[in-house]
């Protein structure tokens, strides 16, 4: 029945906060083998290189966070400016951490021209999919998928870095720092 | 239809993260209102004071945090230790800005003896309802609200801090200190 949820009415406090195994797993898995995405929540955004403030109302937001499916591309350049690596990319492992199933790569914002731009605070995470035949395990259902061509998508998650926001729906980042407060008279500084 | 979500059957990505005003103005207010809660998912534990390691199967739990229902009380002692406040209460406020709805309290738990323990890294926080009364707005609705004990009742969100701990499903803050590993060289420290 959860694939009948209307997105619109779900309950209080129930949200699109996906890890990034399930981004990997599910949505970028079942978009890369044609198979239908229950609910179908993350829209397909490759034709419209949105700045990162226009994905309101366009990508799936929740939380200031926006999400869409695009095709790996080695520049994306928007309306106003043009997205950044950092030069890392992390691996994303099964949740048994057994199998690495994806990568996920950090990118900066910055507004101007290729590549003179100023850097702003608007970030992307742009989850991949690793080839089921690069991992170690081979199988023959691996053979089969191996027509699949589970490079071509990505997931974008895009959002605005902002020390003074506190929505309450994400409390780690500033809870900790409040609660390490606390820890501070059991620091010794040196003389 | 909300209403009738299956918990155990979410969609892949959809999570019970509830901000701190959906906490007080949802959950609190309609516990103490004698209202039901759809969906009703948060367990009322106040007869059973559980080592916050053993709330797992008991509360609702979520990304390694767990919520249950108690009664305000001036001490929390569990079967191993105790909940001690840090002294601070954080106001939370309804999302247009203007209203004061609640208080979250921040704990640590301690094991051992009252008040004698040694500090852990599990952490509570505590969220209560402000009576309706003792805001500025008064209507004649609220007047017959006084009736209510809103005091009674509080929210307990409970989780261990644990710097290790990266399941994808919380991300901000390890991405901020991530990222912010990026702004390193810009800093320029004093010979």
């Amino acid at each position: 029945m959860g694939d009948n949820i209307n997105l619109n009415n779900l309950p209080p406090g129930f949200r699109f906060y996906p890890s990034d195994e399930e981004l990997v797993v599910h949505f970028l898995h079942r978009k890369a083998a044609l198979l239908p995405c229950h609910p179908d929540v993350i829209p397909d955004l490759h034709l419209y290189p949105y700045d990162p403030w226009d994905l309101d109302g366009k990508a799936m937001g929740e939380g200031k966070k926006w999400y869409f499916y695009s095709r790996r591309t080695q520049s994306r350049i928007t309306g106003s400016g043009y997205w950044q690596s950092i030069g890392v990319e992390e691996p994303i492992y099964s949740s048994d951490g057994q199998i690495k199933v994806g990568l996920k790569k950090y990118s900066d914002f910055y507004i101007g021209e290729p590549w003179e731009g100023v850097k702003t605070n608007w970030i992307m995470h742009e989850y991949r999919v690793l080839s089921p035949n690069s991992t170690s395990k081979s199988s023959s259902s691996q053979r089969r998928n191996s027509k699949i061509d589970y490079s071509k998508w990505v997931i974008c998650r895009v959002y605005e870095r902002d020390e003074d926001d506190d929505d309450g729906a994400e409390l780690s980042c500033l809870d900790e720092v409040y609660l390490s407060l606390d820890d501070l008279d059991e620091i010794s500084l040196p003389n």
